[in-house]
């Protein structure tokens, strides 16, 4: 089984180290973890480097069996983006997704922190930002989408808090997740 | 053509007149606009209202023929990760996906901005956060694998700045991928 590792590490300087543990972990339990840096399973033809990054993420996740995405919040309170939408990308290819999240507290929690008391209460109950906007309050590790598609996909979303400046290198999350995985496959 | 209208206007209290203005500028184009919070398709069975939420904008994805996202920063600098995350699932369907903001700048500039020099040069050249991770630096609307799903998709990615008290019910963005989608049609 081929593991696809998303996350925002990949914007780490020692990304290469980090990659490597990943995969020293999916290979105890049989199975071989693709980081979004390794090379491309066909060169993408492109005219740009991050059509050629993207294009080669793509055919990455389309060579893979399996999705486990690091979703500790990136630079404010949800998951990195660009994992978001491959998260959303395995899913729509039916293939077991899983996340994991370094950082403690609920979507809900954070934003309300993150908005710092610009909220009121709607006549419904629910929270409102300054914009008019909801403030999504299910009690759930991100929005919704992310929580649901790995619920659905009968996948694991472990919230596995740590030390600060450990939370883009831990991988007790993470490893918890190859272990759910691998019971999956039984 | 059954275009999906993703994006966080389902957060605003007048969600539904933003919906019927969306599906009204479908309309003119001959094609049928699908809100995230119109009846799904078919009932999901789920024990939570989010789990319910969830397999029902899923089954509305699965039923449409394109998406249109709208990508304006969503309290950060990039687009609600729901939307990021509906964006890939689409687009590994293999279907057309397009995408507008309506705000100004690209995602390296808003990033930059947001870390108020909380930022140095690694030895590349690259910026680099407080945390050691690198700043993207392509200059595009937002995180890559966003800009180059649109971008593999044969979409359109539409920056339509307005003013900021507009941004999330200005709908000239949105009306040129519609009108990019019809011809993508042709």
């Amino acid at each position: 089984m081929r593991v696809y590792l998303a996350g925002p590490e990949v914007f780490l300087a020692d990304r290469d180290a980090i990659a490597a543990a990943k995969k020293a972990i999916c290979a105890e339990h049989g199975m071989i973890g693709v980081f979004p840096t390794d090379p491309a399973p066909e060169a993408p033809q492109a005219d740009t480097d991050w059509m050629r990054i993207y294009l080669g993420n793509e055919a990455h996740i389309h060579g893979c069996d399996a999705l486990i995405a690091n979703l500790t919040p990136f630079r404010g309170v949800s998951a990195d983006p660009g994992t978001a939408y491959e998260l959303g990308f395995m899913r729509a290819l039916g293939r077991p997704v899983l996340g994991y999240s370094n950082v403690a507290g609920n979507f809900t929690m954070r934003s309300l922190a993150a908005l710092r008391g610009a909220v009121h209460r709607r006549a419904s109950g629910a929270w409102e930002d300054a914009d008019g906007m909801e403030v999504e309050d299910f009690g759930l590790t991100d929005n919704l989408m992310l929580d649901g598609g790995i619920a659905a996909a009968g996948g694991a979303l472990v919230v596995n808090p740590v030390a600060e400046a450990a939370r883009w290198r831990d991988l007790g999350g993470f490893t918890r997740c190859v272990a759910h995985l691998a019971g999956m496959k039984k």
